[in-house]
This record gives C-alpha cells, structure tokens and sequence, in this order.
C-alpha cells in the first residue's frame, strides 16, 4: 500500500480519463466522484473502477467527447440527456437543477437517461443536503436480479440513496444497492473457489446455489428475497420508463463485451419549507437521532464515510501499489 | 364462511364504525377502504380491523369528531392534518391535492400528520393512477424494528406503496411492508406454540430468537437486515420529520392501552409529462412487462388484486361467520 494526497489522486484518475478520451470536465467530474469514494472508505466504488470507465471510454461504450444537456424542464421537473457519456456531469446538472426547482416548488424531480456507470449512489445527493434539503436518487444498472419467480436477470442492482441534512452537522446517508450482496463479492469467492452461504445468488434456473461460479452465470438474490424485487421494479419503472432510459435488461453488463448502456437516474429533491417548515425538520431530525445514540451499538447512517473522509483530508488516501501503477500506465 | 355484497359488507363496517363514534363521512370513508382490501384478497388489512377501529374510537385514540383539514399548501406540495382521526380521509384530501398539484408542477408531495392506522398502503393511489400518474405511498406505525445494532424496536413496519397505471388495463402495484413478516403471523405461532423460522424476529436484546413468545416481547426483523431498516429510517424521516408526525417510537402499540398514534403518511406523485412524456411511458411499461411476463412464472405484481376484485364484484366476499356476528353486535 502506498499514500497518496486527495488531490495528486484526482489528478491522477483524471488524467487517466483524459488520455481515455474523456473531455476535460468529464475525466474531472469523474475522478472527483471516485477518490470521493476512497476518501468515504467505498474503495469498490473509488479509482479501483478507473480501467473500466477508460476501457469502455476506448471501446465507445461511453462517448468521452459527450456534452450533457437538459432535454426538458418545466415546472418542478427536469429531464438531462447524458448523451452516452459518463454519469457525473449529466447528474450533478440533474441534481442543481431539482435543487433549484424544489426551492421554489417544494419538490422536484430530475431524471437522467443515456448515460453510465452511477458510481456510489449517495454521492450525487452532496449538493442537496448542502442546500438544507432532502435527497432520495435511484439508479437502474445492468441486468442481475431476476423478476420474482423468473430465471433470467431482469432488473438491476438498481441502488437507492437518501440524504439528511443536519443542522451544523454532517448529514445522515443512506445508500444500498437492492441485491443481498455486491457481484464482486461472489467473484472473490468464485477466485478463491470456496462456496458462498444460501441467499446470495441463483443459479440460471432460479434456484438458490452455493457454487460461486455457477452464481456468476445465474443472478444475484434481491435483499429480503420478493420484497427486494419489487423495489427494484420500482426503481426500475422511475429511472427508465419515466426518462427515456435503457431498461436493466436492455444494457449490456459491463464486464462482457456490449454496447453503451443507457442507464437511467432519478433524483427527488424535498424542501422541507414546503411541509412542516425546515426548522421542525431540524429539531425533529435531532430527536430522532437521539433515540438512535441512546442505544449502545447504533450507528447513524453516513458516520463511518464521514470520518472516513475526515481521516482521508488529514493523511491521504491508502491504495495499492498495483492500483497506483495501473493509474500510472494509464495516464501516460 | 358466509357470502356477502360488497355494498352489503360497506354499509355494515359503516354503521359499525358509526356506532362506535365515527362522523358519517369517517366511517364511509374507512368501510370503503376496508372492504377493498377484503375484495383484493387482503383480509389482515380488511374488515377483520372494525372491532380494533371501533375500539380506538370509543377509547378516544382515534377522534371520531375529527375533520381533517389542510394545513399548509404552496406550489407543489401540500401537508394535511388528520387531527386525530382514521387515516382514509386525511389520505384522500393529500391524494387528491398531490394530483392537482402534480398534473401543474410535474410532480407532488402531500404529508398526513396526527393521522391513525394506514390500511393496505396501495388503496390510497388508486385516484393517482386514475390521473395517469405514478405514485409512491409511505407511512409510519407503532415501533416494531430495531435501529441496526439496537435493542428495541425504534422504526414501525414503514410500508412502501407504488401505483404504475397502464394504457387501458389495471395498474401495476407494488405494496410491501419493511417487516419480514407480519406480526400477526408471529401471533398465530404463538398460539399455536410453535416455533418460528430464524429470520422473522429479535428477542428483547436483539438476538434472532426461534420463540414465538419471546419474538412478540422483543422486535420484528427487518426484511434484508440492515438494508431494511436504511428503508425503515428513509420512511421515518419523510413521514414524520418532514409532516409533524410522531415517530413510531413515540406512538403506542394498536395492541396495547395507549394514547392517539398521531403518525404521518407520504404521498409523492409524478406525471410522466413532466419528465419523458405519458405516451413514451406507456408504451415503455409495457415493453418491461412483456419482458417479464415472457418468463414462465412471473406475474405483476398487483394482478392477483384485481383478479380478487374482479371476483368479489361479481360473487360478494366472503367473511367468517364469527366475524360477520362480530360487525353485526357492532353495530347493534
């Protein structure tokens, strides 16, 4: 493992996009989002994905020379075309312009369709809290879970984010994926050649396996088994059919040869003026929050991202030497 | 089991309600709502809670004198005010000024504070899908699951609804609580001394327990464990940190002496207008559909309500004679 300054890491993964063929704004939004997922501690989401992004940026899978622009706007909503680039533009215009309109309206609602990877799902909701609101974002993803009693990968992993602000505080963040564990997971298993535990994965006829290899072929468990599906029709319904997105099972995984994958994004934006007033919220938040800390063993959602990031500014960021050099070669 | 019309087994909750102190209005409101979900093949949810109702009512935990009321409204959001009485009509005014709202802005939000037991979640979406709009319901409820690490129950069941209309056929619904099971199910265990799966519930110091008894004096498990109370927490803040509700963990059991719930609902409505358009959502709807009912074993979820309702209409509902004795003596 070796250290390395949040920014020499940003400018690291930038550069890498960059000579990849991002533009200029795309590689910088996109290595922000990533070193953000080291600072937080997510390194599955941070600049390990960096090879992936510049690989499909080669391959066309994502158009480095995109400019992303709003398709639509009226009212408390707002649809931004990523036009097959990387998400992070596309989203944080998406995320400004709810924020802008759930100032005036109370709510709004942004989607974004043709674009990409999602990165970690909670990031994207920064600029929400930051302006005292609420933030909920969804994203669909390459196929994984099957529809319940089916046998094929129909919805995605399809995450779900939320954001809290606090007064004077560090925000409540939450931020999961819909499928019992994370594909990577399953593929050390599968490296290893050790069985995984009942509930993680299906085989390709739909039925629970403990062969990690024969799990890769089939499709990961929805968490809470139906229940997990259903949310992610939900999501999947918001993020496509709502804005003009690719369905789950419409994207090619990224790991396997395909096409861009036209994914979709949804952000919902909550002022709390609209409702019972942004200073009930506050002090309301607060007694929640208490009940929680009064109890040993609860942690609010987001505490370890936060002192992670803390740590992250204070010392730099821990990656490998290999990660480190796979940056170095890319970047050159 | 006996048979019974629909209209017949409305005006008997009605009265039954009446009787126990409800306005007309409430109890209409309330009888409709039951009995839907009697006719969706939903009985936990359906007439089978009169005598609970009832009870509430004569004890002064629900106000049967209430009349709800709109607290605050601007742009497009709108927070209503159950003032202590049933859920449906407080439920309804918010549903029906989220459309209003929505059909303007492109999306909507209402709040219910001071509000009671929310009935089968989806029932209240039925105006919004008959809008041609999406819709999201959620609620909270008496305390029943742990924070994640915690000891005691500190978020409610926190159901999650959501409506998709469809061109010219019935909407698909999702409706599911954050439980892994419901209570009742736990009870019947009890009753029947048997011992319950690992999974469905904590003791009272947090540990999963096979006793039904013990489950019953401890927690119910989230579904997904940890991902599950994420959900839980998302659902508290926006029904109640957001509307001036009470957090589940300060409203008392329905099952045991207690004063008013005075928990909150929420109620997010998108019009597909607003963001890809309604025509591309319905036609992309049903590309997804199509996709999933392809596979041999899946169905949409919602379907086996409208088969149920589709037969209730035609051939009455069937109740236990117990039970229909039970509305009767009510309403004596």
């Amino acid at each position: 493992m070796l250290t390395i300054t949040v920014e020499e890491l940003i400018r690291l993964t930038a550069l890498a996009l960059r000579k990849s063929g991002a533009s200029q704004p795309m590689a910088l939004a996109a290595a922000k989002a990533l070193v953000a997922a080291d600072m937080e501690g997510l390194p599955t989401h941070g600049v390990s994905r960096t090879s992936l992004y510049a690989q499909h940026l080669r391959e066309g899978r994502a158009d480095g020379k995109a400019k992303p622009r709003i398709a639509k706007r009226s009212g408390a909503t707002c649809l931004v075309d990523a036009c097959g680039g990387l998400a992070f533009q596309a989203s944080a215009i998406a995320v400004t312009e709810a924020v802008k309109r759930a100032r005036r309206h109370g709510i709004a609602m942004s989607g974004v369709m043709n674009s990409h990877h999602f990165g970690a799902a909670a990031y994207h909701l920064t600029p929400v809290a930051d302006a005292g609101f609420v933030g909920i974002a969804f994203s669909n993803a390459p196929s994984a879970i099957n529809a319940w009693g089916g046998k094929k990968p129909l919805f995605g992993t399809n995450p779900i984010a939320a954001i809290f602000p606090r007064r004077n505080k560090s925000p409540i963040i939450v931020d999961l994926s819909l499928t019992e564990v994370v594909r990577g997971k399953i593929m050390l298993y599968a490296k290893e050649g050790k069985p995984i535990p009942v509930g993680w994965a299906l085989d390709s006829e739909g039925k629970p396996t403990t062969d990690a290899r024969v799990a890769l072929a089939g499709s990961l468990a929805a968490v809470g088994g139906m229940k997990g599906t259903m949310l992610a029709l939900i999501v999947e319904v918001v993020c496509c059919a709502l804005t003009g997105a690719a369905f789950s099972f419409e994207s090619d995984s990224y790991f396997a040869p395909g096409g861009k994958p036209r994914i979709g994004h949804s952000f919902i934006v909550i002022n709390p003026d609209g409702l019972a007033g942004t200073e009930y919220y506050y002090s309301r938040l607060e007694v929640m929050i208490a009940r929680m800390l009064a109890e040993e063993g609860v942690r609010l959602p987001g505490s370890r991202r936060h002192a992670a990031v803390t740590k992250a500014r204070a010392t730099g960021i821990e990656i490998s030497e290999s990660l480190h050099e796979e940056l170095i070669q890319l970047s050159a």
